[in-house]
């Protein structure tokens, strides 16, 4: 007559993951107990261990499982310089690129007020800590050169104006419109190096 | 540096999920992590559930908790009935057009060989099994429209037809390459009435 209450937890559940509706919730749940039990096990297991192990590093804001994360505690890294970006896929790419030996903040995500996120939501506040660290010397800004990833920049470069560091931004080798995630290294490298102070 | 092991486990985790590459694996996997920790957490406990609590009902195969389901134990269906449906949403449709006081089986699926599915997968052996219960009389198919609800039909039709049952298939009410789940209850309920032996 009904479905198993249990079941329709499990669908409903699903429905906090991004951009899945009903519909796919159902074929999701549907497939994970007819065709995919090893999987369903593996999913809940990963997930449960990763919500109780897995934090934002205390310096840089990427996820870590410890409380500061190994690239923060690396003594090879130029502690004066600070790369602002927006997720850990871009400070992945920035890694890949070899162009840039300093510290990372990631800021997990853009300001997009419609979407509800503000200076709040992307830890300016924790940004601005970190920075008056004494030892930061250079803000790099590497966010996105889209409307939002450059509205950032703006905001965070206005936020550290009156602070004594110099804040530059990559240069605008990638396309307009472009995301860090998707640019070959070369012109990553290029931007980097052609970074400008704003 | 690299990206903490239990968050590339939970990326490739979600890759379970039909319809999930890498790209929205990984989205799923931050958003999980970075925006709604709790909805994540009730994912990770209701799937956990589900995947130890749901199983197959021993006589239809729809999803349930028990053994054998509430509406397979219940004393007011007619238990000379046995209506074939591709899915648990199916039968669920079957119940709200209000036509049909009969028994189900729940294929969970429908042939189709090009993805693997074949006789088994559709549990014919258990259904086979199911029909001579002595009691059964007619098989209602009820399966979809669609070129692969057809032949899945035609399939069940062939292998109950040395058995002492009639078979009948829902009318043709339904738009050629229609779904049960997608159609009015009208319609729906015209087909069971108008259904016919094959
Ligand atoms: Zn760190
Ligand atoms: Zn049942």
């Amino acid at each position: 007559m009904k479905t198993p209450t249990s079941l329709e937890d499990l669908i409903e559940s699903l429905r906090c993951l991004p951009g899945v509706g009903p519909r796919s919730a159902q074929r999701m749940a549907y497939h994970l107990l007819q065709r995919d039990h090893a999987g369903a096990e593996r999913l809940a297991k990963s997930l449960a261990y990763a919500l109780e192990h897995i934090r934002h590093c205390e310096k840089c804001n990427n996820f870590t499982e410890e409380i500061v994360c190994e690239l923060c505690r690396s003594e090879r890294r130029d502690a004066t310089l600070l790369c602002v970006v927006e997720m850990p896929a871009d400070l992945l790419m920035m890694e890949q690129a070899h162009c840039y030996k300093g510290m990372y903040f990631v800021l997990m995500g853009r300001l997009s007020p419609l979407d509800g996120i503000g200076p709040r939501e992307i830890h300016l506040d924790r940004l601005l800590k970190r920075v008056q660290d004494g030892l930061v010397r250079e803000i790099v800004l590497a966010t996105n050169f889209t409307v939002e990833g450059e509205a950032t920049a703006h905001y965070v470069g206005e936020l550290l104006r009156s602070k004594e560091v110099k804040v530059t931004r990559i240069a605008r080798g990638l396309p307009v419109g472009g995301e860090l995630e998707h640019v070959d290294s070369g012109t990553l490298a290029q931007a980097v190096i052609e970074r400008r102070e704003i």
